[in-house]
């Protein structure tokens, strides 16, 4: 809920979440209400050089009370606390952002992967079920993963973990990866993954205009048989990776984000049901729930994670 | 290094690790050194309920100082600290082993599953690398897995968080597993699958004997080709299981552990060029190392547990 009454004096925090196209800007109080929502252009030439100076701009110019923390999240591999931050999207190779962005604000800082900001987020916003772990899948154009696990977030030294979009599936794949291997889960169960399926069955979708995830999920409501096996190929993937992550996380919950998210209910159903088929008995009851933050959560993440420090 | 001056004053520390046969102890003074170790023959009758009762005894037969704390290891699924243990091969159903152990002694207790507890022990014995995080398999008739990561036992509210045995890995499979579903990691990557592997390429093996996973690695290390086949699949299920497991929790090393470690650095450099072949960039020089301790393994880690409590 936002609210426009932030004359109060009371220190603020500030959470970033920096992606290829835009950032995005919340304002919070101590207690995590999203008081101010704000979005600029991600400022990419120059090589991504100027992009922590026209956040920092950004911040100032929307916000000059008492700053308690700013919370940061990238696009890609994040080391040393930010130290290291590699990111294709943002141009960045290697670059340390801590010390950038400590140059230039004198509130304490903390910067992460934009998918693990997402599941502190969800975490967050599911305060009420005091759950220590979760497992975010942000099913857009490739696969997002996030996790945090007792309590924390799983990165590991080299901020792979959690990389879920990126476990190989298939061995017998010949088309690469947008990570340059093959037979990767993005390569089936993102939304190109999904639309290459429905191409690859062309029989069903002729006269129906561009392929897109809408229209798939859109014909499987009203019965295409082609749809609905495409989806099911779709839902086994999914069903039976989250299994396996299972088996090795077992976390209390899976949060499913991203575009496809937007397929609602239905889509929780068609990844459930092959969760089910693949999973131990002990946990096949984990819940697998949507996104409630949406597009925020990598704001609440950030938030977070500043606050918490 | 065992050590029989015990005579000291100072409080000792006892890890006992259960197991389907035998129950194997050690003595450890506080900085971890292992004074004495001895075994039991794990008492099956009675489905199991004098178990931790006859542990008690050896342990006040074996060692009459100032106990500070027995630390227990379990192989089976163990939930709340303890309270609510399965185990089908001590013949447990939800046992609440915390209870009934702080029954008959007066120290501290800590009770874990057995593969985590390795998982623990071998991050002990390597304590001079300062790591967080190591992921052990251990491969016997079938595939135990056990981590910590971030400094903690990932285990999961249903306990079964490390259960890389039961990754499934082919969705083709219609033979069983001892879990009942198929296609689990374990029916290809422990010893029986080797084993079976190896029969189903009879044409190689024809007047050696019985087949055993020794037989297998001794005719592979002598350039039989069958068994450099079997071998390669086995070696590849492995390395791309453990590069999945690598991409979701990035772990600073892996331990390979179990009756199949034996075979030494040639199951070592196996499993590591399809672990290379299948992992990101990033993480495909991460160790991969023969267990340190063995057998030991689990009465240090129980050790471990309960004096970090």
């Amino acid at each position: 809920m936002l609210n426009s009454n932030i004359s109060d004096n009371e220190g603020k925090f500030i959470g970033v979440d920096i992606g290829g196209t835009s950032c995005k800007f919340g304002l919070f109080s101590q207690n995590g209400d999203l008081l101010k929502k704000w979005s600029i252009k991600t400022f990419l030439s120059k090589n991504g050089s100027q992009i922590i100076n026209k956040v920092v701009e950004s911040i100032k110019d929307n916000f000059d009370g008492s700053l308690l923390g700013i919370g940061l999240t990238v696009p890609g591999v994040c080391r040393n606390g930010g130290e290291d931050v590699t990111s294709v999207n943002l141009r960045w190779k290697k670059i340390n952002v801590k010390k950038e962005l400590a140059n230039l604000v004198s509130c304490p800082i903390a910067i992460c992967n934009d998918a693990n900001a997402a599941a502190v987020g969800e975490l967050f916003a599911r305060k009420g079920n005091d759950y220590h772990s979760l497992v975010i899948l942000t099913l857009g154009t490739g696969i997002g993963g996030g996790a945090v696990i007792n309590g924390k977030i799983l990165d590991g030294p080299q901020g792979t973990g959690g990389e879920f979009g990126h476990m190989i599936v298939n061995t017998k794949e010949t088309r690469s990866c947008t990570c340059g291997r093959c037979g990767c889960l993005e390569q089936y169960a993102s939304a190109s993954g999904l639309v290459r399926f429905a191409k690859e069955k062309v029989t069903g979708f002729e006269d129906l205009g561009e392929i897109t995830p809408q229209l798939i999920f859109n014909q499987a409501r009203v019965g295409n048989k082609t749809a609905l096996e495409v989806l099911n190929e779709f839902g086994e993937y999914l069903g039976l990776a989250m299994a396996n992550i299972a088996m090795i996380l077992n976390p209390e919950v899976f949060v499913i984000g991203g575009g496809l998210s937007g397929e609602g209910q239905y889509i929780i159903d068609l990844i459930d049901f092959y969760f089910k088929k693949y999973a131990f008995d002990e946990i096949k009851n984990t819940p697998i729930e949507l996104s409630k933050l949406g597009n925020d959560a990598g704001i609440y993440g950030a938030f977070n994670l500043v606050s918490n420090n």
